[in-house]
């Protein structure tokens, strides 16, 4: 398996991109090959630093990269040689399994869609978020950002998405399908979340629960996966985001809030696209990089893109 | 100043309520009387049992009431000699200046749009919540559950709202509107919020200060007033509670995260509707059913009624 880790992307890269890939490197078993894209002198110095033999990884050089603050196609389009680029460029022609970035979100999206391209007959991919439970594994909610209008059918296949996700990457068997709603009943919500319900209520394509609310998602989520558009996804996010945020500063540490920390969670794969991408957050740590590259294993393991191709052939 | 209180609503009422009735009688000042309505029997047992002397409230009497799962319209419709039915009659006959129930919400809704109605030139009323914040006032969120699909015109009336709301009741001046969105840029959002923009972006109707995301809402929210669909903010507003239920759970006290204490909040007013209704919490304490009170009191001394009909003439 070989994973290409955008070194140039992120808040501090390359230093935190490098630091994270050395104590990736030493996590893995060797048949995962990590290829690191980036600025090759800048990253053997840093290799030196840490007494890292460079023979340890494959480097694809390149000094060009897309900044945070670069308009994601524009940018995307205008710098073919950047890290980013070269990352996507190698997913597309295969010379990679997994491709992963802490870089701009924006233009991993645009990479994504320009070269590998969405599965066909997926209507729009998605981004998701783990919620945290109490106990066993989190409860995935998609969308959480790409699609903010999303329509009936685009929230029905994120049903099927996430119910493919929950099974191949956390073990789950018959995922629970739930709708985010502001009620338990079913003639509860908006226009097209009850247009949804309608759809998902007799589905045989998952095991679709009903309604959940947002008081229902953190800690004892009754499903596995949790349907929203992506306007109310990232809403979700963001508040429990600011929430660990404020717990951190105020001192107040915790296990369950633990469970917040990006460094545990490491990044958010692109579901729907013809291969495996991962989105890391851009202030990562060099743990959290580690994280990320961990999550590309485990993706790439679990076949979600095969899985989601064969469903929707 | 006459106050008219439920006292058949909420999970445990009478007691509660009655229980919070007599603490808020003894923090306020005379000129304030407080109307009862309920079980006269039950309500004077109760008083009695706490030695307080009947004659302080005038009672109402009834001993039919709307349950807290009856279906809002047909219960209204059904049971006009309800405690909340009369409630809304006294209102609408200005026999009272203000009703406040931790009853059946829908009922309420359901009450307030039969009886005293909407305010001539708003489109749809909405219930609003208070944004916990380290220092100062809270921020308002608008709607919060009764509009989970708002056009852009009811959007920005949201804007109007909660900018007289935030300066009558909390003496803000020039209060700092915000829409929820989840970018900061102009372009950012779902088709709905972006219209929206438009229409608020030159507005000299309210100060509106552009968008904000879900992680700036609590704690060091840079605006005043934050306004978004019912939908999304019933969304904030159970994840939030549910955080705050959550960290209760794990026994952490926090003096900021004590703000999101629902009786310390006491309940929320119907904003656009033709007199004073607050909704409280449905498992009121008697300290909330008195803060409920004291909120019904404020709201009714900052005119926000009298000062969005002017507004809207």
């Amino acid at each position: 398996m070989r994973i290409g880790i955008d070194i140039m992307g992120g808040d501090f890269a390359p230093k935190t991109t490098v630091l994270g890939a050395i104590q990736a490197r030493e996590e893995l078993s060797d048949d995962v090959q990590l290829v690191l894209i980036g600025d090759e002198e800048k990253i053997k110095e840093i290799l030196r630093s840490q007494n890292v033999d460079s023979n340890k990884f494959e480097i694809v050089h390149t000094d060009e990269c897309i900044g945070m603050g670069d308009h994601p196609a524009k940018a995307f389009a205008a710098k073919p040689n950047s890290s980013l680029a070269i990352g996507f460029k190698l997913l597309y022609q295969k010379k990679i399994d997994g491709f992963a970035s802490a870089g701009n979100t924006g233009a991993m999206l645009v990479g994504a869609m320009y070269t590998i391209k969405s599965i066909p007959g997926i209507i729009r991919p998605c981004i998701s978020t783990e919620l945290p439970q109490f106990e066993g594994k989190p409860a995935l909610l998609l969308d959480v950002g790409i699609n903010p209008d999303c329509r009936p059918d685009v929230l029905y296949q994120y049903g099927s998405i996430g119910s493919v996700y929950a099974n191949s990457v956390y073990g789950v068997e018959k995922p629970k399908v739930a709708l985010l709603n502001i009620g338990s009943e079913e003639q509860k919500g908006n226009l097209i979340v009850k247009s949804t319900y309608e759809l998902m209520k007799d589905t045989k394509d998952f095991n679709f629960i009903g309604n959940v609310e947002a008081n229902d998602l953190l800690g004892d989520c009754p499903a596995d996966v949790i349907v929203c558009d992506g306007f109310t996804g990232n809403v979700v996010l963001k508040e429990a985001e600011s929430i660990y945020k404020i717990l951190l500063m105020r001192g107040i540490k915790d296990e369950f809030f633990d469970k917040f920390n990006p460094e545990i969670y490491g990044g958010t794969p692109i579901l729907g696209v013809n291969s495996t991408v991962i989105i890391g957050h851009g202030a990562s740590s060099p743990r959290a990089i580690t994280t990320m590259i961990h999550k590309t294993k485990d993706v790439i393991e679990a076949k979600v893109s095969e899985k989601l191709i064969e469903l929707y052939q």
